[in-house]
């Protein structure tokens, strides 16, 4: 029997985000549409934080309307705060993702926040969500290392996970958001979340900024990890380390997944096809290592 | 305490000799210079084939003469045949690699032998390369799938490697000629192989070819390999793919046995120094993920 793996598509996220070129909110409905061909079931869409700090997520609002939320599609988007869940559930989103960092310094630097103090929003947020009937997935990021303080305590990763999913958050994604993990640890430290939570509620979000992106996520696997996410064509990248790769690359991940026989009913082809089209259409430079 | 691994550099054989740029004696004595520099320990430097067949290689035994084969590194000949042996010794070559592949189409069309020609063959060759103080190196190839065959059964492969072994080859070298490995499959063979040899004996030869090689690397690394061959730059190329990525390259090796603390000896630095010479100055593409 075939390992049934979840890919969560974050391209049209955290990919465009840490892209310079700002794409209309119609070529963002195209790239959408074109990864729901693929057979992705879970795809991340956008983010309702205030367009002077990213610009590039300024009209989520208009994707999101555009999509058909009531299919067995999830579309999720970032909210950063009451304000932006209150923006997704107008826009007719369902699915919204909450974020906040295990390291006190890239916490404080991001949203300018204590960690107990985003404990505390976030407690907030995923009650009013799912009061409001949303599921939530809870990203923590730095969770193998940050770019401030370096390593990062797993235990308080496990701390952290621990409250959100109290709080009412479905699955946690463990961010890895300058690609610092290696492999033996991101192995170690997977099965100690996968054996504190349950596969389901795990997942793991990849980097590739060290080229490591693709065995870390052989190492996550090996532990159990069934839940991924990736970027098609590897979009995205790390403000610390301008010109790096980003994001896990959707077609690194699916070539290592579906050569171990991994069921992910994803089309690889067709993921290869978008990131094709991304690159000739639009200019973005595609850094996944598997290229049509 | 670190592990240690060793890393078998392929780039001035197996890389140049897949490559359309033809190199001068001196630009690979020269290349072979900035390699050692690094820190490696075992280099292979060309090959005795007949120029007609592989011209890249044409001058190994000029450069074979201008290497110190006296010092505590490996320079590696690979030797087809006892003629090729004779040449190599002639040129004051002690390390001396052979090789076989474990698909009988693939072995016919390399070599233009049956598998049990081969074995003969190679008893003779290597009896008569140990009778005269050299040691020994076996590739065989073809181990994780056949481009002819498709799936290779591993119990052929311990079985030709268990007579290598016994006509006196000091360690064999399991190719994934054409990157056809996936890294379960290489992770259980690894375990087999080192069940079966001890782990001195056993090294493993990853090509990039389906972008996996760095996670088989992983893969092996955890069922006990700690001899790796790669390829600086990732050198090299497949004649089934043309353009796909070649052999592993020695940063992508390196960059993932650091991350996890594995002791080397090869200063990463100094390889893609080597790599980014090799572009410049020379013209080569690049295809390690990592570079300068």
């Amino acid at each position: 029997m075939a390992e049934k793996v979840s890919v969560y598509e974050v391209g049209p996220r955290d990919g465009l985000q840490n892209e310079s070129i700002i794409l209309p909110a119609e070529t963002r409905i195209e790239l959408v549409r074109r990864l729901t061909k693929s057979g992705l079931k879970n795809i991340e869409i956008g983010s309702f934080v205030h367009p002077k700090w990213v610009p590039q997520m300024a009209d989520t609002d208009a994707v999101a309307r555009d999509l058909d939320h009531t299919s067995d599609m999830a579309y999720w988007a970032l909210v950063p705060n009451a304000k932006g869940l209150t923006r997704a559930i107008e826009a007719g989103v369902t699915h919204v993702a909450v974020f906040m960092s295990s390291s006190e310094t890239h916490n404080q630097r991001n949203v300018n926040r204590s960690i107990a103090e985003s404990l505390e929003g976030l407690s907030e947020v995923i009650t009013a969500a799912t009061s409001q009937g949303c599921t939530v997935r809870a990203y923590i990021s730095t969770v193998f290392g940050c770019p401030y303080e370096g390593d990062v305590d797993f235990d308080r990763v496990l701390e952290i996970g621990d409250k959100l999913l109290e709080y009412g958050a479905f699955q946690i994604s463990l961010g890895d958001t300058t690609g610092m993990g290696q492999p033996i640890q991101v192995g170690e430290n997977s099965k100690r979340a996968v054996e504190q939570w349950g596969v389901d509620k795990v997942a793991i979000h990849l980097h590739d900024t060290q080229g490591l992106g693709q065995t870390n996520a052989f190492a996550a696997y090996l532990e159990g990890v069934r839940n991924f996410d990736s970027s098609v064509g590897g979009l995205g990248g790390c403000p610390y380390a301008p010109g790096a790769p980003g994001n896990l690359g959707t077609e690194d991940l699916l070539n290592l997944l579906h050569s171990i026989g991994a069921d992910t009913g994803v089309d690889a082809t067709e993921i290869a096809k978008t990131s094709e089209w991304l690159r000739s259409s639009i200019g973005f430079n595609i850094k996944s290592r598997i290229q049509l």
